[in-house]
């Protein structure tokens, strides 16, 4: 399986959700339709990062790679696929997104059915409706799907606490994220917070946690991967906050600016109001600080944002930070044994989750 | 455990929210409180109906009492709650209702604490991301604490089906209770449908069948419990609309007329229509139709509303199939041996959720 990881992932929620997606329109045709949105959305892309972590894990903790083992551990891993499902459609709801992987976000899909067909109350609301319930579909079956795989008793167990854990910790990190933007917090220790809840913990230590565990990993190696994973995530998530603002719309099928119009916290702006107003650049100051959070940011202010970012070196710091969480979390691999390709594949997964352009 | 079960189901949600709390907490402090907000509604009220349907049909199949056994499947009928505060937490945001339990929803506590405090964006934004979050966090620690039910594999593996069956039925109730309501679609098909998934497969058919299947009980005696749930579900439910015109606010703790407002699609309403049309009553009928889903519906409107629903004789024929559904439920019941005192229990919930004032 290792060669094709995501074409896997993908064939086993594919075949997950056709068939609960028939149980269901058997019973209720109009939910079955409904359903059938959530699947094209799970299915439609996305980078598999949770799945392959968890995998590689598995695979560096001496798991197969292939036959009824790997089958079970594939079907357990690829359901984190639809943790993620449910934590992206709610969220785009949370933030009314419009745009999701360039297309319509499920909010947004299902208001626009709604205005078309001239229904009754406001799209908004319906859309809104549909939204949470098939994020709750999406989390419900989740479980669904973990529990289908048919794992060894003990293993099950073993991996059962970081998976509750991931399950805890995003809504968490999702929670924290919401309270920041409304406090209004700047400091970097907010936005660090976050970023090790949502993104650090959530989408990579727990998920190598997960991985290791279904394998059996002993304490130690278990530590060493999810020291990795914790590094490499917040890493990730840095990188992830740059191309909020330097991205191209294209590659990241996300609108540049978007980060900033929602008000998001993040290291990189925490770190340029800092500069900003240790070096008394009040002028400056003021213009990122309107920038955040404003519904109606032009595309003038969006760039002179980016331009001030990089003038006051907020950019080359989180740069440097990338950069350092980036070799500590080497150390933390280079210092356990794993069965090979496991070490190298992981190592180049930081590499690139950490140097990536989308 | 038989006496006094809802206090029981309480000190297992109380113990089970208390340990992840704690746990949250250390982690996310601010994320604790918020989860304190979820403990306080699930703890805060509820007839726990789906915990009391599972258990005594566990009991009428020979399970024990009281005993490890027991704890055990109490534990895991427990968070049937759990599941239930998902939906109405969503439900309430979905409906923008105010009040639940004669306290504010949660969207709206949290849209006050925003207020109050004069954070950032709006209120409402705030209070309906946090209760999407708490929402999905109790959807997700139904799972976890039904996983924590030290249960045999058995057993386990049987009530799993009920278990994820629910879960789908709620949402798929949920969704198409929307979708009638935008569709504007006033037969009497589309009520019994959202009221027959909604209500009576996921508050009682359901709990009934899985506490069947966690006393391995045979199927003769789960299809007759099932039968028996379905029955008394849809009745449950059509009494449920009833209360909603016509009960007391004080007992029921939701404002009377909110169901209209909100534009629920009830049998009642739909027989009311039904009735006025095939009369001629035009006026009548015009009156109701404008009642449904109006937002600023007056209180002469809502008694005018009664008044008709009476007078065309929709209420006594929703009595009616009340009295028909409770028979017949009764009627699945005496058709298998149940151990006692379980059968007269059952019986007596029948009773209870089909004659209830609140």
């Amino acid at each position: 399986m290792d060669g094709a990881l995501a074409v896997h992932v993908e064939r086993n929620l594919s075949d997950y959700l056709e068939q609960r997606r028939a149980g269901m329109a058997e019973m209720a045709p109009s939910f079955g339709s409904a359903v059938e949105s959530l699947a094209a959305f799970v299915l439609g892309g996305g980078k598999r990062i949770r799945p392959t972590f968890a995998w590689w894990a598995w695979r560096g903790a001496g798991g197969a790679g292939s036959g009824p083992e790997a089958e079970a551990v594939l079907r357990a891993v690829s359901a984190l696929e639809l943790i993620q499902a449910c934590a992206l459609v709610h969220d785009d709801l949370m933030d009314d997104s419009a745009v999701r992987r360039g297309k319509p976000t499920v909010h947004v899909e299902f208001a626009a059915r709604h205005r078309e067909r001239g229904w009754l109350g406001t799209p908004e609301r319906f859309g809104a409706a549909a939204a949470i319930l098939l994020g709750d579909l999406a989390l419900a079956w989740a479980d669904d799907m973990y529990v289908s795989a048919e794992l060894p008793a003990d293993r099950r167990a073993a991996a059962l606490v970081p998976w509750q854990a991931m399950r805890a910790e995003m809504l968490a990190g999702q929670y924290l994220d919401v309270l920041t933007q409304a406090k209004g917090d700047e400091s970097a220790a907010a936005s660090l917070s976050v970023a090790r809840m949502k993104t650090a913990a959530y989408t990579v230590e727990r998920p190598l946690h997960m991985g290791a565990a279904l394998a059996g990993a002993d304490e130690r190696l278990v530590a060493a991967l999810r020291a990795f994973g914790a590094d490499i995530g917040l890493a990730f998530q840095l990188r992830d906050d740059l191309l909020g603002m330097y991205g191209d719309t294209d590659v990241t099928g996300k609108p540049a600016g978007d980060d900033l119009r929602e008000g998001k916290r993040t290291l990189l702006m925490s770190i340029g109001l800092g500069k900003a107003d240790a070096a008394g650049r009040a002028t400056d100051a003021a213009l990122m600080r309107s920038a955040l959070g404003n519904d109606n940011l032009d595309s003038a202010t969006v760039e002179r944002t980016r331009e001030l970012l990089v003038d006051l070196g907020a950019v080359a710091e989180v740069e440097c930070r990338i950069g350092e969480l980036t070799e500590s979390a080497m150390r933390a691999l280079g210092g356990v044994d794993l069965a090979e390709p496991a070490g190298d594949v992981l190592a180049g997964l930081a590499v690139s989750a950490t140097k990536r352009a989308s």
